[in-house]
C-alpha cells in the first residue's frame, strides 16, 4: 500500500532497481492536453546519476516509454503509464550485503516487515523508484502550462535548487533566481562562490569515503490564488508529505519555517497593502505563500532537509541478520552527495501537488 | 474536500466555531473495542482554551457526546461519531472585522477560494476544529493501548511537550520525560526552569499585545516494528503532512531533522548492534526511529515547528475587503502562545498516524 | 469502513436506530450554493414511516439540524454536516430478540463479523441509516440544480416510482411521468390501477403477517452528455453499487437489463439518428442512457429490485444464538413493503451519484 | 480516474488496445505470497480471443510480464506491475470508423467527453482492457487460496459459466459444478446440451451477421463467514459496481434477485437451522450468502447480464461524426457472443472483490 500520491491527479507508481523496469500510471489526467516526451525525458535526465562527477558514475540510460493514454501527441483522458526499463539489473553486486543489515538503509526494516530485503540495489526504497514520480511531474508541469495558458495568465514557476551542502550555504536572490542559473553547475547551486564550494567538498567526501547532508530551496512564483483544501489538505501539509515521502529527506519547512519558533506575531505577521490590480498582498512573506492552508498568491516558498546518503564507502559496524556484530566495508564507487539528483525529484514532487490541488479547486468556480 | 485523514482508520472532522457545533466520525475502528468516554474528554480538556491564566480566557465547556457506534461501552464496528456543541457562537463579536483581512489570518484566502470567510471566531480555520481531531486521537490512543495489550506487549507511549517558547528552549531527557512532568506545568514544558521562563515570556507578550512563536517535541517509545508504507505513506511522510495539518504550524522534522544537513554520513548513520532479544538494535537515533518510511521498533522522535499566533491586540497595518489600507486593532483578550494547547493536538494526530499504520500492517503477518 | 461514498463529492454517514442519532457529513460540496432546508425535510419527510396506513406506523418526527458548513443560507466550502436526534431508542422493545437471529437480518452477520448485534432496531443494517443518505441526496439535487440554471440548461430530472409490488406491475409513460403522479399515491406509483391493486396487496399481507416485494423504477430525463469514468466507475457501476447498497436491494439492471440476455445485436443496438441541435440521439435507448461507461443524453433508465422485508409477524423457524432450533414470532406492527419508502432513497443515490461525477467530469472542460 | 479499484487491495490498470501495451499495478498484496506465473497466464489464455471457432478469430499471444514486486517467486510487500504488450496495433483496420458513430459503442460518448475517440479497436472501452483485471484476479486467487491453507480451511472456490445464450438457458447444479466441467466445452457452459444449442445459435449468429446476449452465473463455495463492510460496501454493493464496470454488462443480481419481487417474505426468508459444528446456517439461501451486506458462510450466489456484441457485421443507420445520416457495415469477422470469454472476467473481478474484503475484515479480529 502507500504506492499512490494525489487525490484528483493521482498517480501510483510501481517497480524497483531490480526487475523489468520502474513507471508509473497517471489517473485523472485531463484529455487533449498535448504531451511533450522531450520533456519528460529531459527531467529524468536531470534526475539519472552519472551525469557528471559530483554523482554515482553507473551510466543509465533511463529511456522513458509511453505505454497507454496518448494518441496523436495528446492525453485521451484515459490513463497515462510510462515505463522505463531496467537495464542491468546486476543483484549479483550486492550479494556481499545480503547477510548483514546496511546501518540507515531500509535493509532492516523491510526484513523485518516484508520478510524480505528486496537488497539488489535498494529496492523499492532506492532512489530508483523515484523515476516514476519525475516522469508523472513533468506530465504536471505541462498540465498547469497549459492551464495557465489558457486562463491567459503565467504558469506557475517551480525552481528548486541546492540550497546548503554540509556547512555550505548559498545566497540567493529568490525574486530572480532562474532555471538557467541553476542548471549551470552540476551541483545544481545557483550561487557560484557556494557552488564551487560544494563541489570541493563532495569531492572531498567522496576521497574520505564519505557522504554530505544538505538541503533545497523552493520557490513558485505566480502562484494561482486558492490552492489547497481545508483542513488536513493543506497545500504546506500535502507539500511536507511529498517531501518527506522522498528518499534520505529529514525535515520540511514553509516559509518562516523553523525560524518562526523565535519570532513574535509582530514580525511574523504579514500585513496586507493594497496590490495593483485590486487585490491585495502582503508586504512580507513569512507565511511562503500560504494562508489557512490555502496559497495566497504570494510565491510558494519551502526548504526541505537531506540527510548524508547512508551509503558511504568507509568501515562501518553493524550486525548479521542473524544478530552478530561485523563490520562493512562497501565495494564500489558511492554517491557522496544526493542533493543535484535531489532538486527534480522536490520540483516532481511540487508539481504533483500543484496539479492535484489545481483541479480539486475548480469546483469552486462554478456557483 | 480534505477533510478526512487515514487510510484504513479514517476520521471525517465536521463544524466551525459558529454554527451547531464540530465533531468527528471514526470509520474503520475495529469491534469490541472498550470506549473510555473518560479519556476523550480529559484530552479535550486538555485542548481547551482557559485551562490556566497562560491560554485564551474564553471559558469553552467543549463536553463530548458519542452519538453513535457504540454499545455496552464497546465499539460496534460501526462508524463512531462525537459531537461537542458549540456553547456559544457570539459571531457578533467579530463584526468589526468583516470588513478587513487579518494579517496572516485565513481571511483573505478562504474569501477568494470559496466566496466567504466564515468570519466567526475563524471558521473551518480556527483551532476549535482540531476538537473532532482530539477526540478521535484518544480513541486512537485506546486502540493502540489494548491491541498492545493483546499481544502482550507494553503499548506506545506518545509524549509530545513545549520545547521551545522563542528563545526559550527546554532540556529535556527524552528517555525519562514523563506525562506526569509534562502536564504538572501550564507550559506542558517539563523542564521547570524553562517553565518559569516560558511563563514570564508568555505573560510579558500579553502585556505587549505580541505573540509567540515555539516548538513541540515528540518521543514515542515502545514504538511497534514494520509501521510505514513506502513509498508515499511512509511513516514519516504521514507524519509530517498530520502536523502540517495543524493550524498555525511551520515545520516538521524527524530524528536528526535539519541538523543533518551538517552532518556526514559517517556520523549520521546509525550502526546496528546485536539486540539483547535477538532483534538488533542502533547505537544512536539520528534516523529517529524511521528507516526507509518504516519504524525500526527505536523510539520515533521529532519536532513541529508553531508560528506566533495571528491574532495579536497591537496595532497592525492591513486593508480593507476593497483594497484600501487601514488598520487593525484587535479588541479583547487573545492567546499569546497557542504551544501548551498544541501538545494534545500533536499527541492526537500522532495517534490517528500509528493507530492507521497499526491496522494498514496487519496484512503483512498472514503469510 | 465502508461508510463513505463518492470520490469527489464524498458523504460519510454515521449512526444507528439506537443510540444519539444518525446523520452525514458531506465533504467536496462546492462553495456559495445555497442550501434550501426545507426541500432536505420534504425529502427526510418522504422515506420516514408513519407516513400512511401502508408503511410502519412508528411516528418518527426526523427533523433535521445542518451542524456546519452552511452560513446565511448558503455553503461555505466546509464539510457540510447534518444530524437527525434519535427521539426515541426504546431499545427495551428489541429484548426479546437478543437470544435467537431473525431469518434474513444481519443479526447473525454483524454478530459474527463485529461479536456484537446492535440489536435494537436493526442497528446500522436499519433503514433508518438511510436518512443521512436522504438528507445528503437533497442537497446533491440542489446542486444539480445550480449547476443547471448555471449552465442555462434544464436541470436532470430524477423520477423513481414504484414499478412492481409482487405480481402488480405499473404500466408508465416513461417520457411524461411526473413528480406530482408519483407523489399522488402512498404507493408511490403513478399508474392509479396497479397502485390500487398494489395497495389491497400490501393490506392483506399486513393481515396474513407476511411482507412483499418489489422493484423501483428510476428515469433522469435532461440528463448531462459525459458523466462517467471508464473503467471502474462507470456511470452505471456507480449506480449499481449505490442502489445494491441500500437495505433489502437484490438486483439491479440498466437499459435493456437483463431483457439483453434474449435480444440481439440487430435488435439491441441503438441506432444514432441525427439530432436537432447538432447532436446525434439515438432512436432507442436499450443502452439506458450509458455507452462504454458515460452517459450519451438520452435518459438515464435503470430498476432496482427489493426482496420482501424480513420482519414479518408470523411463525418462523430460527435458532437461538447457541444454535438451538427455536420459533419466532414477532411481536407489534411491521411494515409489509418496503417500496414506497425506497423511492426517496433511490432518488438520493442516484442524486449522490450524478453530483460526485458532474464534479469529476469538470477537468475534461478545461483544455 | 476511475481507473482503480478495491480499497485494501487495490488495483490499478491502465493500456487500451491501440499502443504500447495493457497493464495492471497492484498495490497492498502482502508480502510473501508464491506467485504463480503460469496461473495468470492461464487465465489471460481463458479470456483471450481466438480460442475457439465460437470467439473472435484474432491471435492475440497476451504473454504477461511481471515488471515489479515479485523476487525469488514471491511478492515482496511493492506493488505488483504486469505488463502485456500490445502484439499488433493495426489501427489503420479501424480507418474506415474514424468518421461516423458505431451504434451502441462508446464512440460517441468518449468523443464527446474527451474530444476523442481512441477509435483504434474501441481505446479503453475494449475488453482487451480487462487483460490488467484478469492478470490481478489471479493474484488475488492465490491470495484467498494461501490465507486458506493458512488458516487450515478450504479455499474459497469461484466457479462462473455460461447460464444462458439467448432463449438457451443451462441448466446446472450449483453444488456440484465443477471448473472442469464449465472447460470441458469452449461455450463455458457446463450443461452439455445446453452448450451444443447454443454453440448452434452462435454459430447462427455469426453466419446471420448478428450477435447474442447471455448471463453468467457465479457461485462461490467455502465462503469465509463475515465478509462485507455496511453499508457502502456491503459485498453484494462491491460485487455489483466489479460486474457493472465490465464491458457490456447490464445487470447484476445476487440470491433471488429479480425473482425476490414477486416473493413473499415467509418464502423468501432463509430459516436458521443448527449447524453441525455449532454453527448456524440456513435452509434456503435466496439471500445469496449475504445478509445486511455481509456473508454468511453459505454460498455466494449472483448472476450478471451481458448485452449482445455491439459490433455486427449486417449493415446499421447510424450518423456521422457531423450529424448526416448514414450507414455503417462493419468490415471483417465479428465476434458474435462474448459470454465465454467473460466468465474468466466475472472469476477476476470476483476475485478482486474477495481479497479486498479479506484483508478489510482483518481487525475485526484483533480484539
Amino acid at each position: 500500500m502507500g504506492n499512490t500520491f494525489g487525490h484528483t491527479f493521482a498517480i501510483t507508481t510501481f517497480g524497483e532497481s531490480h526487475g523489468g523496469g520502474v513507471g508509473v500510471v497517471i489517473d485523472g489526467l485531463p484529455a487533449r492536453l498535448n504531451i511533450d516526451l522531450d520533456h519528460i525525458q529531459t527531467e529524468l535526465d536531470r534526475r539519472r546519476p552519472g551525469q557528471s562527477r559530483l554523482t554515482t558514475q553507473r551510466d543509465e540510460k533511463d529511456l522513458v516509454e509511453i505505454l497507454s493514454g496518448v494518441e496523436g501527441g495528446a492525453s485521451t483522458g484515459a490513463p497515462l503509464a510510462m515505463l522505463v526499463r531496467n537495464a542491468d539489473a546486476r543483484s549479483g553486486a550486492y550479494d556481499h550485503l545480503r547477510e548483514l543489515y546496511r546501518p540507515s538503509h531500509a535493509d532492516f526494516t523491510y526484513d523485518k516487515k516484508y520478510g524480505n530485503r528486496t537488497i539488489a540495489g535498494g529496492g523499492r526504497s532506492s532512489a530508483r523508484e523515484t523515476i516514476g514520480r519525475v516522469a508523472a511531474g513533468a506530465v504536471g508541469m505541462q498540465l498547469l502550462d497549459a492551464l495557465a495558458a489558457r486562463s491567459g495568465s503565467a504558469p506557475p514557476e517551480i525552481l528548486s535548487w541546492v540550497d546548503q551542502v554540509h556547512s555550505t550555504a548559498a545566497s540567493v536572490d529568490e525574486d530572480t533566481v532562474s532555471s538557467l542559473q541553476i542548471e549551470a553547475d552540476p551541483t545544481r547551486c545557483p550561487d557560484p562562490d557556494a557552488a564551487a564550494a560544494m563541489t570541493s567538498a563532495i569531492e572531498q567526501a567522496r576521497r574520505d569515503g564519505d557522504s554530505l547532508g544538505g538541503a533545497v530551496r523552493t520557490v513558485v512564483r505566480n502562484m494561482p490564488l486558492g490552492l489547497g483544501e481545508p483542513v488536513f489538505d493543506r497545500l504546506e501539509a500535502d507539500l511536507a508529505k511529498a517531501m518527506l515521502s522522498l528518499p534520505a529527506t529529514k525535515g520540511f519547512e514553509v516559509g518562516s519555517g523553523f525560524d518562526a519558533i523565535t519570532m513574535t506575531g509582530r514580525t511574523h505577521n504579514d500585513p496586507f497593502v493594497p496590490g495593483a490590480d485590486g487585490v491585495p498582498t502582503t508586504r512580507s512573506n513569512h507565511s511562503g505563500g500560504v494562508q489557512g492552508g490555502i496559497s495566497n498568491g504570494a510565491p510558494l516558498r519551502f526548504r526541505t532537509a537531506f540527510k548524508p546518503t547512508a551509503t558511504i564507502s568507509s568501515e562501518q559496524d553493524t550486525v548479521t541478520v542473524d544478530n552478530t556484530a561485523t563490520t562493512l566495508a562497501a565495494k564500489g564507487r558511492h554517491d557522496p552527495c544526493v542533493l543535484p539528483r535531489a532538486v527534480p525529484m522536490v520540483d516532481a514532487m511540487t508539481a504533483l501537488v500543484l496539479a492535484d490541488h489545481t483541479l480539486r479547486q475548480l469546483r469552486h468556480n462554478l456557483l
